[in-house]
């Protein structure tokens, strides 16, 4: 027996789970675990299957391809030991990669790691730790467009599923947000909406919150404003100077990037309009 | 259109979701919610259906109940706005009582109350307030098993789903956990299991911890060690005293009580061995 | 011996600690509860002392006032049983209101109450039922000057030391706010500074976030904009209308709320520039 | 200017504050930072307070304790530059270790840590990478006497001012329990005094929380009941497999450790009976 992960979204009508447990019956399977969602706002029918079956991938996807055609789906089926493949990018500040590459290297995370880039050369050494190539991209006013360009070929040559901007502090072109729209997820030390843009803790220290957060959301043309996949807070006092604000959100960071890459990586995400449905357990 | 709510538990075998789908065909419905659960120590399936169906009840019950007959299950259908009726008793203190009765006064929970019981006399007014019959129910060592008949027969009369012990400091006896398990719901104030029995908060001050809790569960004859519901805890430092404890306490077994109650009163709850399966959005 | 709790803010210098150490040793007291702290930004030096002496409050507060005057500090001496007076303000809208209330009656804050007022006659009964005198102050267009002249005359008669707006929905013009600078609380249904203005839940459910929460701050001619004492957040679903985030927001608003005041009521807050220092235990 | 950190237990009596402030004065000092508590139980003041001098550190020590003295206290005084020194020790899991390095190598912690410990021989690389020296101490039934003689050499040797047990899976005898009273850290992987002892995620597995958390406290001969210095809790489903449950609680466990870690580096625990004071920012 296989373990499979379909995953489906597409507008919704009747029928779409009798077809899918039509489909799974066609392949000998068994469910163990599934998830759905209609979102009202958008219309849209979202769905996550976990099952076994003895058939093979191919004749997994022809089967239950077949079944739920008519509902014209966006529709992913995989093997679940076959893992998403994560490139991740990362500027000069590095406890959200350290945490990643730590949390990935006792298998805490289903995913593969095929390569890191940078625009600076400091991260190369935690990646040879690990022993994953680094690649240093470095990004200037003139260049960025090459870079983007050389990118998005390691995207293509190392069949990238989704990019991870783990405190990668450049923007993307529109055209490379477009070009992976919904395959970007970045995080942001703030708890978004509030204090978009530079320095969030600097401006959380003037405004005297109470709560400092993170954000992880996919990335849009439009910064700060994509999206949400995950967020937390941590408490914090008057005492904390900005700085201090600095390393107690580095906890914060780490933990929901991580929260948001497992998410992305188990194919729990669905994008529906500006908002993610979760399927977590 | 009428909508319907269908919770099913059984031992878990291939065809489940599939005969449902193809009742839920049966009945013209249309699937708005969807969770399901196969519990790995007790191989049990649990399932929770949200449907709409132009059918009434009856046929909704019948068809539904022909095709799912073979899987053996235990089996619900209801309207969604066929509210369970939920019987609360409570002693003396009445934080949790007064904030569950404010909670569906504003149609906050969808819930029935038709009576209160008490073994003292203190919470009449309150709920006299909200218009809800209240009985005195004392208790002594002599009467306490003539009080569990009427209560049974209060709970046989008032056609009750299940009730809610919101701090009501009486033990019940086995036989009445016996006849009602997985019917009764308690608010311990601690953070099971640490600080079983009496007095939790002045156990909590004493082994000094940094967080207090509640815990909402199933009572069980064995006290304090029924399944678990829900739970929530809230920080405190050195400097509150035992009293302190109990004043921050309430806030955590009201919202934990609420919660606890308001996923019962939705059937979102399932009892599979010692644990319970939480169907939560 | 009687308690008493002492305040002081004033540009920190070196003196002040030593000035009040000898102040309570010539008032025979003796100190159960200190805080101190120098904020950075504003060079304000913040404390807050609990100590009991023999003295009655005259004497205390001539002795202290004689030691400490050379640093010109703002200095408030009470007895710890002599309690703050707050008015509270209401629209229709009671979930604070309520909780107050019972929090108040049942002597979970250390406050008087003497007045509520409100722009609707809704909340009437509630009032009626702790025995707090109730006044309707409707407010238009046009009679908003007169209304907040009267408010200012009730603030004045009934010696208020500070306003809760637990969810009053009018604004105040700017020189109530400056007349009563520090002295009016509001809560403010949405984790600030994300979701200013209307409708915040709303917002907030289009945004697609993943925690809501309430913010607690004082009021300023600056909407939403002012001094922040307390906030929290409670974790929400894709699957949460936002008709239910109104529902889930009514805890933390009520919770935070209350926080607030319990803080304000002991002397716990001292405004420092756009900040709140905030001594809790 | 020199800063300096001081903390004083003793039995509370009047006049400590006073005698402080005065010898802060005699220094030419000024306090930047200052906590204090007395304790109902035990009846034991403690104060913790940062202030600067220009005086070097024998000045101040001899200045200050003098001044002190009468009230027979346990007396620390320190150059805040000056760090504490940690002994780490670790068996074969090595996220906390993992973590606190990370956390000690971006100058987050202000502690030395001279020297890692271990029964097992896994750690040396991660030690080697941060340039620590580490320690192989095998413990056998038969060796463990001379195991900790040799722990005991390696204290003294270093100047090690305090044990960090992170998931060291070794019981310390009494007699270094109690040579080390309040000086040995250990994680424990459950909200203590919740599933004590071995397996403490198969326990919370099969009680079925809703919270699992970590405990960092003080190590006594009494296993698993010392001193508290700080917990968390994070949420869990009942869909998380034990394994899940260990996964999730390693992230629970390091950032509780590093907390109490950082507290105890800047002397910010005191010791009470069987509770312990925290003063934190």
């Amino acid at each position: 027996m296989q373990r499979y992960i379909l995953t489906l979204i597409c507008p919704d009508r009747p029928g779409i789970v009798l077809g899918t447990s039509q489909g799974i019956v066609d392949v000998d399977g068994n469910i163990f675990e599934s998830d759905q969602f209609s979102d009202p706002p958008t219309g849209m029918f979202c769905m996550r299957i976990g099952f076994d079956s003895p058939k093979n991938l191919d004749e997994v996807r022809a089967l239950l391809g077949e079944r739920l055609s008519i509902f014209g789906p966006h529709l992913t089926i995989r093997s679940e030991s076959e893992h998403r493949r994560a490139l991740v990018m990362v500027s000069k500040t590095d406890h959200c990669l350290a945490d990643l590459l730590y949390r990935w290297n006792i298998g805490e995370l289903s995913l593969d790691i095929p390569l890191i880039v940078s625009n600076h050369p400091d991260c190369a050494e935690l990646a040879d730790r690990y022993g994953i190539p680094f690649v240093h991209l470095p990004v200037t006013q003139d260049s960025r467009a090459q870079a983007e360009l050389s990118l998005l070929g390691l995207v293509q040559e190392h069949a990238i599923d989704f990019i991870v901007l783990a405190r990668y502090m450049q923007i993307l072109s529109p055209d490379v947000c477009e070009a992976m729209s919904g395959k970007i997820i970045n995080i942001h030390h703030s708890f978004l909406p509030g204090f978009e843009g530079a320095e969030p803790y600097r401006q959380a220290y003037e405004r005297g919150v109470k709560l400092i957060g993170a954000t992880a959301h996919y990335v849009t043309a439009d910064l700060d404003k994509g999206p949400i996949i995950e967020q937390d807070v941590t408490r914090v006092t008057h005492a904390k100077s900005a700085k201090d604000l600095v390393a107690i959100g580095r906890d914060v960071e780490r933990t929901v990037l991580a929260r948001a890459v497992r998410l992305q990586a188990e194919d729990r995400t669905f994008l529906a309009g500006d908002r993610v449905i979760i399927f977590s357990r």
